[in-house]
């Protein structure tokens, strides 16, 4: 992390990501990711542990975002609405990563082995944010199953703005999502 | 199958489950199980490809049951309430298996492989329900976010009638869920 190697981070994720587009995740290697972003395989190293977790690395940030922004709702807010806010904060993080949120997202579908990982990963996020929501007083089980809904529209929403390029607000999608959810559950 | 081993599937179960709990389940080999069954391992692989897919030999069935109960809900009934009707008679299923849901998710929980493999199984029981939901008609992202939810609901309720052995009714708290679902998505 010299200052010889500006952004080598993310020099390396956006190598990864083109490459594991352009011959697939299992055929690329770490030292065709370092060749590619002109670095060497040990800074790739310092980065990342292996070549899949190029693709989870952001996945700590994103869960202490979503956290940290449910930590500091309103005392009176309604739980599912600090939850909202919690995965509107992370929804708009993840669009202000421009295509590679699309990228990443393309890579993961093509591999059984990377949808697990990414279960796991939204798996993880629940139950952070239900650790989060019994820490504001919420009891069970109604904090596991505010934070399964709202990881749940979290994720819908998600793939409905990969799926529709057009539709390029992802935190108005997090709210419609939550909208239609409240329908649903209300019986509409 | 042949009649000569009576209920061999059952008995490879039962004799799995056993085991797993006992010496845990990476200690435990096929070759153990088919002996405490009083059955061949030949047996064994006629009922069971591996000696995880004991665990998970269920889904299937139960997958069939939660989507045929949807199918045969009235036309009428709000996608929630088909939904609901599904997951109460999955969990009733469940309950029928005596103590045999309870030896099961004490092993599950104790293995992450495991625990990812459980991931797997019910992000595809959601996935069917909501492809099932929109055969009914049911419009997206309406039919995933009701599918999630309902899956979510069920996964909780399950969760707790697991650590309250007090809980002997799973179909009510499934439904007790599913009314703390709407609760909290209702704001309160």
């Amino acid at each position: 992390m010299g200052r010889w190697e500006p952004n080598a981070r993310g020099r390396l994720l956006q190598a990864a990501l083109e490459l594991y587009g352009e011959r697939g995740f299992e055929q690329t290697t770490v030292a065709e990711i370092a060749e590619r972003a002109g670095l060497t395989e040990r800074t790739f190293f310092r980065h990342f542990a292996d070549k899949r977790e190029v693709l989870f690395a952001g996945a700590a940030a994103l869960e202490e975002l979503l956290v940290s922004t449910v930590a500091k709702a309103p005392d009176g807010l309604a739980p599912i609405d600090a939850a909202a806010a919690g995965i509107e904060a992370a929804g708009a993080a993840i669009q202000a990563g421009g295509e590679l949120p699309r990228m990443r997202a393309t890579i993961i579908a093509a591999s059984a082995e990377l949808q697990e990982r990414e279960l796991i990963k939204l798996a993880s996020l629940a139950s952070a944010l239900a650790d989060e929501l019994r820490r504001r007083g919420v009891t069970e089980p109604a904090a596991s199953l505010t934070a399964e809904a709202a990881i749940a529209v979290f994720r819908i929403a998600f793939e409905r703005w990969i799926n529709e390029p057009d539709q390029q607000d992802l935190p108005r999608l997090i709210r419609e999502s939550l909208d239609e959810l409240k329908a649903v559950t209300a019986g509409h």
